[in-house]
């Protein structure tokens, strides 16, 4: 039984999840569906999440990320196969995070309307009329191929780069997840957030209630944390905030 | 295996959905649960919910629908069978849109208690005691009949119909979807919004970001939307807000 | 096919809810895994919750809670067996109130590596690193035994208990769920809070829309709501609230 993954910004209110799985549930009706988040507007977070996801499923699992402001113009819908597992997205962005980290094994535009739900798409709801059925007629055994024609992984948009260390991430407890990864922070190096220095501790609970720490978190990335708060409150820090490491100074 | 849905106003925070769904896991386990939202509190808003998710699901798909506020007084709980599924309900309204646009194949009242989950169920949680019960033991092969009394469809609570063109419901994304259907609607009129003209599109990005448009939406209304904003905002709407259309003026 | 529950604080937001998921499919792709919910962050209301949910579910269920603001601390990781189920958790008091409830028929420590994801966990998510593992692997049938280490059941960490009748719990939709049992109530007594009288009644519909009652709720507890409203908002009320019960003066 293959896995699909759904990442959208549908939210939980309406019913276009629900829809998006009632499509899947009548073309592969044996395939388990798990929802990564449906709750990320932003194509960077989103392009982030899904990367950090993408590691602890399987091999033959299917990805669908829906985050699709363009949807309707003619950014084009693509499948990007990698050894670990192939995405069905919208071609703005949204792959950019596993791009940088895994190498491509084959790229296709979703141009062939045999495997769309109906060969006169919405304008406003690709999700429903090619993403979904595209990744479940694949989960049923179409090959990428027969999805649509092949194209240069090199061609596949890429999102700007930001150069220097920085919040690349925010979780819903407030933790700031930087883009230092943790193999190029050591301790002989201070962190420092708007002016403060954070210290280096192992856990949450290494230091009192309501203080900052920096640790290497799930992510694999240095992360700013306070012990049963929220570091984004707590610094009124957002997505893109500079950080500095420092060398320490020896006595 | 067949696939049985949830439509419920119980939210994310507390257990009742995942109550619902250990119920039905005990009855039939080999069932397909989805969730279509648990976010929509007001009937006609989950009434016109459900018929918009309805049409992409299987035949013998069985669709558990409780925004149930009468829940414990003598509303009757029904469950209604169409050519493409059965729903499972408070007859409240929350079936109305259902029955103005398919027939009815049969309707029974479910009062067997049998095919509930105890024979003296709790007075605020019918949800758990006996529409999921109900849904699951039609799932697993119970037929309608047994499931109780038979009813005329012609005696279920319908919601009352309002006149004229309006916003019969507004998404995550502010969207002001109409009541006005495709076919009723050509280039040849205007749509008229609290005095504005709203200019049509055939997508989202066929405009400005922050720009009003009126197209026809994924649900097959005409919507009103705002590129990558919020046209309930922008426009201060909320469900009920008139919409005039109006024949162009030919030069 | 074993069931597998979910209760986190990991809200919808996040991808850490799907990355159990992932990382459970992985171990034990037949399981059936069923989200009791992702939104409580305070400890005694979660062990409430998980109580309430727990005899809904099979006897063979694995419920996995991780509400855990001491991860990475040396508080232990725990599965706990009852008749009804077993629950792996952190043992904080998360427990607690099924500890009440229910004998214990064994627990373990869980420090076998051999099931956790890898030897060498994060310190910050040891529901992707050690609960879910731990979990997908007695669903797939490791013994509880090959889990860790056997434990003294009276060792786990209980929640104070705080004396009095009080508002334990508050659903999302305000009412005021009590910790008096269903049983210590009867029709001679009066149910006071904030000094005012609060009338009982069979169903929420039985008062006027907006008016507060208290009946015994589906958790089989009395409970306080206002029909078609919050009672939280109407008393104004948080959890821990007093309630007095007073004999009825006859006349």
């Amino acid at each position: 039984m293959a896995v699909l993954t759904l990442l959208t910004d549908f939210g939980e209110q309406d019913v276009y999840v629900g829809v998006l799985k009632g499509v899947i549930a009548q073309i592969a009706p044996a395939v388990a569906v798990i929802d990564l988040t449906h709750g990320i507007t932003d194509i960077p977070a989103a392009s982030f999440a899904l990367a950090s996801a993408f590691p602890y499923f399987g091999l033959d699992t299917i990805h669908v990320a829906v985050v699709d402001p363009g949807v309707g113009s003619d950014r084009r819908a693509v499948a990007v196969q990698f050894r670990q597992g192939t995405v069905i997205a919208p071609d703005n962005g949204l792959v950019d995070r596993l791009l940088a980290e895994y190498p491509v094994l084959a790229a296709v535009h979703l141009d062939n309307p045999v495997y769309w739900l109906t060969a006169s798409p919405s304008a406003t709801f690709h999700g429903r009329d090619i993403f979904a059925p595209a990744a479940a007629h694949l989960a049923k055994g179409a090959t990428l191929k027969e999805l649509g024609t092949a194209i240069e992984p090199s061609s596949l948009v890429r999102l700007a780069e930001r150069p220097g260390w920085y919040v690349q991430y925010i979780d819903r407890f407030g933790n700031l997840i930087s883009n230092i990864p943790a193999g190029c922070w050591d301790n002989r190096q201070m962190i420092l957030l708007k002016g403060q220095v954070i210290p280096a501790a192992s856990h949450y609970g290494a230091v009192p209630v309501g203080s900052a720490i920096a640790l290497i978190g799930s992510h694999g990335y240095l992360e700013i944390a306070v012990n049963q708060g929220s570091a984004a409150q707590y610094f009124d820090a957002s997505v893109g905030e500079p950080l500095i490491l420092h060398p320490l100074i020896s006595s």
